[in-house]
């Protein structure tokens, strides 16, 4: 294993300690957590919108965190839940008096923790707490980690709807609907050339022979749909694309993400975006708006998915509303 | 060699089609040539500022191109020069009347390239070449490529310092000014995980041993300083960080930047960020701004680099200025 860190069991502490070194003006840590928040949360008059998951996506959640998207991300060690008790210092560090949009991906830890954590919140306090779980992944149902659909890349783009909406002052019901709304009308699919290699375990994952591809890998490189021979980008495209406008039938506008998963060069990635748009374009849709790099990776993974969303008006205003955080600024 | 690409032959060209089907808001494609422009390029009134250099190094240049930074990015086939040609023609598409800037990497075939574009203009027409050369790698003198130092990662500051003085409407020779001054002031060291791998050749370039790694590596795979035993990315970012704070000497304010040379998880280089910002600390700086994530890439090679730039007053201003790019937002 070759990797830039010190000790495998110090490295998310000290990933989230560099994200607050880099960017002291834009997040603050909350003590003695993996917690990180808006340097200004909670912001006051507007509902909270947070989010968290293992470690190991990076950009994902933290780099989302300010104006326009996320007050809270929740960090657990890598592919494994936050705990529920800092999912709960999370919530009342967000509440500036408007409720707590929690967006959870389906994972059955996080899904778990969130929910212990809304509870613990309500008996404690008078926060309006609230949850959508973010299902995006068309490749399979039920998983390694997850009952039903996961959640996956398709995830920033609630955090972007969600975010957009509480910081035009929406209040908690409005936020949570336009977060619901983007969750029915996006789907994703990704696929790997290699496993990851988590810092721990300090060896791959899974098994992918030297001519072999995974589609429809999971984010902590869960079973997909098929292993198959390595293919041209193309197809691969294809493939992905494919499998979610079938699941999605979109209709009139879509935005699109071709995310790398961590060990994809950008070239690549605009290569697969090539293919994509003109699969948009064949299908007889228009694409509204085309994001391509790093949004939710897996480690060292190489491989990309594919998000579409079926976007409409109300969408493209939240989607193209101001948002300045660390990863993204629109 | 795993790659999402169809024909190696074909990886520029579909790259610069998916680029452009990705941003046509933002960038156009210059006919027959593998050369991007800002999608309003030439701006009347405006010094145009141009870079380019061989593909492999994305998002660098062309994920710059945009308000307040380059207005063309000339790419050539993967780690080789764009023709003289194809400079010239970008150097044409970027002049909106007040001369053109191009900002050249320090290899020799992006030199002699610039050279004689610039000479053909001259000889053509009425417009203003001038050039500057970023040797900002203190890792070596003289290379595989390069006579001198070669010009990497701190190249970005230089785009980022001309574009914005060429916003502000300086003329061609303030635009020169500060790009020299950027140039002056930055210095920048990388190391190597492991090799990358060309497509056109599908295997690594260099051999680094299962424990090895690379220090001062070029982000072609040329040579570095040493060969030596993994280590702690703490050790990895003092090697790095005190060879440019040796060579460079900088007084009170700093930039940063801990770039990934495309192989490399995010979480890492936030755990060499973290060490990096305690290394300016204790030589006494003060980090004005850092920088973390993916700027010139070397493909998937596994790998970081530390830039330090020594900031003034104007310096900071200009880095400031607004800059609307696909890859940088301020």
């Amino acid at each position: 294993m070759k990797k830039l860190i010190n000790d495998p069991a110090d490295v998310v502490d000290e990933m989230l300690d560099g994200m607050v070194a880099a960017h002291p003006d834009r997040v603050r840590r909350l003590d003695d957590t993996k917690v990180l928040v808006r340097e200004d949360a909670p912001v006051d008059g507007k509902v909270g919108v947070v989010s968290g998951g293992g470690s190991g996506h990076e950009p994902t959640h933290a780099g989302y965190l300010g104006q326009g998207m996320l007050d809270g991300a929740a960090a657990g060690e890598v592919f494994t839940s936050p705990t529920a008790d800092e999912l709960g210092e999370m919530i009342a560090a967000a509440d500036g008096g408007e409720g707590v949009l929690c967006v959870v991906k389906n994972y059955e830890g996080d899904v778990m923790n969130f929910d212990t954590a809304a509870e613990m919140a309500a008996m404690e306090g008078d926060t309006d707490v609230e949850q959508v779980v973010v299902n995006d992944d068309v490749a399979v149902e039920d998983s390694t980690y997850t009952s039903g659909r996961r959640g996956v890349c398709g995830t920033i783009l609630v955090h972007k709807v969600a975010g957009a909406m509480a910081d035009r002052g929406g209040d908690i019901d409005e936020v949570k609907r336009v977060a619901e709304k983007a969750i029915d009308r996006v789907g994703t699919m990704g696929t790997a050339l290699t496993s990851c290699v988590t810092p721990e375990k300090g060896e791959p994952t899974f098994d992918l022979g030297d001519d072999e591809i995974e589609l429809g890998i999971g984010i902590h490189g869960e079973p997909g749909v098929e292993r198959t021979e390595q293919m041209p980008a193309d197809d691969v495209a294809e493939e992905l694309t494919g499998a979610v406008l079938d699941d999605l039938d979109p209709e009139g506008e879509v935005v699109t993400i071709v995310n790398g998963m961590g060990g994809t060069p950008l070239m690549e990635l605009y290569v697969v975006n090539r293919r994509v748009q003109e699969l948009v374009d064949d299908a007889g849709l228009e694409t509204w708006d085309a994001w391509v790099g790093d949004y939710m990776t897996s480690l060292d993974m190489a491989g990309c998915s594919v998000t579409v969303m079926d976007v409409d008006d109300e969408l493209k205003e939240l989607l193209a509303h101001d948002a300045d955080t660390i990863a993204l600024k629109r």
